[in-house]
């Protein structure tokens, strides 16, 4: 079935009012006919809409709402991931993957050891791109909202956020021996808390930006005995999240 | 400090004569001198080899033996990831996160779904291409031991091969709902045994595959509530593997 994002402006009453590239996918490319359903969500929550196709104009598909649907389909702990700007196209990766893993909100961050610096225009281009990337992604993997893509923050900026914003706050280090609090901080995140992941650039964190964010309360953990490259590192947490919230018996 | 890997025959009593493409590396790209240090292992066992270099010659670099490490850096169980051969060049992100999160061999399989097909020449070539990012990857991540990347095989060889060599076999399905079973097998799996973990290519499995799978013991899970793309699925067990194996106290 088709799943398509809608601005909940298209939709009036009982019938919504498909535009812009999906009018063209849906007549030319699927060939989809009236009767045919399709599943549809505002990214906004995390209903999802089945409308059946009712008539074609020339710009609009027409579609007839048949049953909302209250979805279970978002990760149980708000992630938010930091991550330490990297070098080229690296980020859209990393972009495509926490979102289909559930994360809730990307904040690319200007850290010391970032190779690649923003200015002001390039920011809002690549930030608009990395949006684009996370909707479709999201959409790929069935989400039931669209993560949001923040503008780059300095690390100073990016430690606040997180303090103000939510209630755990991890950072893997690739010098942090597991002791066994690893494990224990993971444990201890609560179902329908918040959380926010800082992961390194390429080449790491800086010392004193590791020492600066544990002084905020964010706290180090390890993951694992081999070196992860920057891009796997938060799909690492965002999988254990998976495995302690979305397996076993709830 | 810089890792590289060679051919045990390169090693003479307590005298290892490096060659090839890490010479002008180590002379014209380092800069190393006589008495600096390299990490050296044979991706045959998990030994790494300190040796301190001695002299230079054109085409050679020699170095002397300090001391051996006997590492710790491999995931304690074996894990054969049993990869639906997906599209263009997706193959090798898969190779290169796998070995980066501790798989132990790589074997790509001619699922019926898969787009690509592979014959003789080709699958020695691309087969040699992915072991390449494999040894790439293994030193990257710092592995122990250079994961074997197997020439492709069909599901039916692919699930007799699964069944001889491994005691726990687990099959990724986006029609698994957890019932509980995921997380129990999960927490069935015993240090130092072995894992196999089948992935379907970009359209999943059919049926038919997922059922003959079935019959001969490899158990479907459900890695939780969103749909994964290909080349995230392996990388999602990997990292359950690593919390549970390598967070926590021993």
């Amino acid at each position: 079935m088709l799943h398509i994002f809608v601005d909940p402006s298209q939709m009036q009453g009982d019938l919504l009012h498909v535009s812009g590239g999906d009018v063209n996918h849906i007549k030319n490319v699927l060939r989809l006919k009236p009767g045919d359903e399709i599943s549809v969500r505002t990214g906004q929550d995390e209903r999802e809409y089945r409308y059946g196709i009712e008539a074609f104009t020339d710009s609009e598909v027409i579609c007839r709402l048949r049953f909302v649907k209250e979805a279970d389909v978002e990760l149980p702990v708000k992630v938010y991931l930091f991550q330490g700007l990297p070098k080229a196209d690296k980020m859209d990766l990393i972009v495509q993957k926490a979102v289909e893993l559930g994360a809730a909100q990307i904040i690319p961050v200007q850290m010391r050891r970032s190779i690649v610096k923003l200015d002001g225009a390039k920011k809002a281009k690549r930030t608009q791109r990395w949006q684009t990337i996370a909707e479709a992604a999201a959409k790929q993997s069935r989400r039931a909202v669209v993560p949001l893509v923040r503008e780059p923050m300095s690390m100073e900026e990016a430690v606040r956020f997180a303090v103000q914003n939510t209630e755990t706050r991890l950072l893997p280090y690739e010098l942090q021996e597991e002791d066994g609090s690893t494990r224990e901080l993971m444990e201890g995140i609560r179902e329908g808390s918040s959380l926010s992941i800082f992961i390194g650039p390429e080449g790491g964190f800086e010392p004193g930006e590791v020492e600066m964010a544990r002084e905020a309360g964010i706290l180090p953990i390890s993951l694992g005995r081999r070196i992860l490259r920057t891009e796997t590192a938060a799909m690492v947490v965002l999988s254990w999240l998976i495995y302690r919230f979305e397996t076993g018996l709830a």
